[in-house]
């Protein structure tokens, strides 16, 4: 198992973001795994989705580590397991992304709560909290962050990124951005632009947050928080990670701990029980705030828009990288067709790319449950890419 | 065009509900339209769905009909256009609901604020509301009160009952509680349980009504309503309503009244701002406590745990109805699977069932936007059924 520990680096130069607005300085979280090699090419970067930290893998040494707290069981999606990191079953050695073979960087993104700078984050020309002030940041201005750390770290080239949902909009992001970094790129469960289905969700979820009095435009203390609100955001968002099939053979209609309806409000069902502790949970964890800025960040993703003038075959005529595009079958927020929208894209400019849509009953969870089903493509993929080099 | 008015029936025998508790007086708003013939044998009841009210066809000639007072466009879910039925579309002379040939009746649910008994109604025990001591009623108990308006109305037993999601669900329990009373059951875009997936996202509705600190567990005043909690229980119900594609194609990542981007947490998209302008239009006619109670009953609604002890077959064994079982090919919320269980149910025990899944992107509220499509299936399935008589 590996040993891991959270570093923090901090960056004084300003961050010209996409809006416009200026980020004075800012700080990263981030984890490493396994050994840069001496060429400076095996770096692969693992992209954590909305609620996701950087702890990737292993378990970590500092017990204040962000996702450490969690405990045991605490929830399925992308936090750990008793310290475990989010893809411990795909990152580590042996495993999907090799850490004999790769030297693998995750890093927390701008605008989250888990130990990168975000908008609970002190505002270094204030004193206080930025909150509301904090700027909005788009997945560009994550991977431009994350572009200053790599250079840090001395990656020139990175061998590889990937991950999940928004973690994939951050590998083609990094695809289009940065097009001579990056040698492969691997978007799972993720999309070229939210679709308007994603839209919805993510417009509800932030109502929620801040149709809650506790919300205070933003300027809540740490021990009153919009718990209420982050609650419902939450449940809005899990359901919409899960797929028919899998609540049902989860969940079903079972009653929870009782026999028959209690005709009352009361959580009768294990589905509802299991919404209610999934929702509080999470409000012990991750901050208002920031699931405002990343569900802004996911809303605003829109590569055809950023780099195509509206067209996203246009957009992926800058490409360099090969590109492998893993979608599930029974995921409806980032559906199949979103990815095959990439695969034209690549295809259309000549490029390399290869895709899958993995079977599997879990929805858009799958990107972190089925690992068993995502290894081997990822595997070969890696091994082709670096030999490639 | 008919003229019509809401008519109002007061029933002060107690109604003993499916929880053990009594009910001991009710009203229900009620409309009919079209005339009940000789041998009392053409009459249909529209049944509505969850925000639904007695007004289903027709321009109300009353100022304060409970539709009436929508306006035009108010929304598109089953409540009026311009004061229309939410169902005029079906409901008339020489439409699927032929008014020259059937006697229409549509009531108002138990537990609605529409005019029937709810938990804003006041209880005649206390001389106060009911709010949360309202009791929960079922789908059955909607329908048992409804029989009893059918009996002093002077009809026996029913030609058809039909409707859409919540209202196909108290077509099929007429069909099971009051078989010799019903000689036809169109249920369109509904099932025989709520699926676990509904489930889930009726308990969020509920959780964000019940976590406004407005709603005051129920007891709030009616000029100070938990109208952010409703909203946001109006928007997830709205968007499960839709589809991928009809999301897409109505609004898609259009901007809304802009050319880019504001960078702030703005409505920015059209779905964002058509979203919050249904959420909040939906607070000015529906009442929170209602929405919980009638949410309730959809949770609740499991035929085969009433009537089969767990087995939809056994369920399905009483029933003395001709079926006509109508889904459409893009409703996620109820989808054609729940309705394919219906018809293997009733054909399981040697009933006439004919069943048609209609193509439509219009996702579940397809049952009140595809008429055309439905019209010539009803048309024919209820001439059928009267000339069987």
């Amino acid at each position: 198992m590996l040993r891991t520990r959270t570093e923090i680096a901090h960056f004084d130069e300003p961050l010209v973001l996409e809006s416009g607005r200026v980020l004075p300085s800012y700080t990263l979280a981030y984890e490493t795994y396994g050994r840069l090699d001496a060429r400076g090419a095996n770096a692969v970067l693992a992209c954590h989705a909305l609620s996701g930290d950087a702890h990737a893998a292993g378990i970590s040494d500092d017990p204040r580590a962000p996702s450490a707290v969690d405990g045991v069981g605490a929830d399925e999606r992308g936090r750990s397991r008793g310290g475990l990191g989010w893809w411990d079953g795909m990152i580590g050695p042996g495993k999907a992304f090799d850490t004999d073979r790769y030297f693998v960087v995750c890093i927390n993104v701008l605008g989250s709560c888990r130990g990168s700078t975000g908008p609970r984050s002190v505002d270094p020309r204030t004193g206080r909290r930025y909150d509301l002030d904090f700027p909005i940041v788009t997945v560009g201005d994550i991977v431009a962050a994350q572009a200053r750390l790599l250079d840090r770290l001395g990656i020139r080239r990175l061998l590889a990124a990937s991950g999940g949902s928004l973690g994939g909009m951050q590998a083609l992001e990094w695809a289009l951005r940065f097009p001579e970094r990056l040698a492969a790129c691997i978007p799972i469960a993720s999309t070229a632009r939210l679709a308007p289905m994603g839209l919805a969700w993510s417009a509800i979820q932030r109502s929620a947050i801040m149709a809650d009095p506790k919300w205070r435009g933003g300027r809540y203390p740490d021990d009153d928080p919009p718990a209420a609100g982050l609650a419902v955001a939450r449940m809005i968002g899990h359901v919409t990670y899960l797929s028919a099939i899998s609540i049902a053979e989860k969940l079903g209609r079972r009653l929870q701990e009782r026999d028959d309806y209690s005709y009352s409000f009361g959580n009768d069902f294990a589905v509802e029980s299991y919404l209610r502790y999934q929702g509080d949970a999470f409000t012990r964890r991750f901050d208002a705030n920031s699931y405002l800025y990343l569900s802004r960040a996911l809303s605003y993703f829109d590569l055809a828009k950023s780099y195509g003038g509206g067209s996203l075959r246009r957009a992926f005529a800058r490409a360099r990288a090969r590109f492998l595009v893993l979608s599930f079958s029974s995921d409806w927020l980032y559906p199949p067709s979103d990815s095959a929208a990439i695969v034209d894209a690549v295809a259309a400019n000549g490029g390399h790319v290869e895709a899958h849509v993995v079977e599997s009953t879990y929805g858009h969870d799958a990107f972190l449950l089925e690992e068993a089903k995502l290894t081997d493509y990822i595997r070969r993929f890696l091994a082709e890419t670096y030999e490639a080099l």
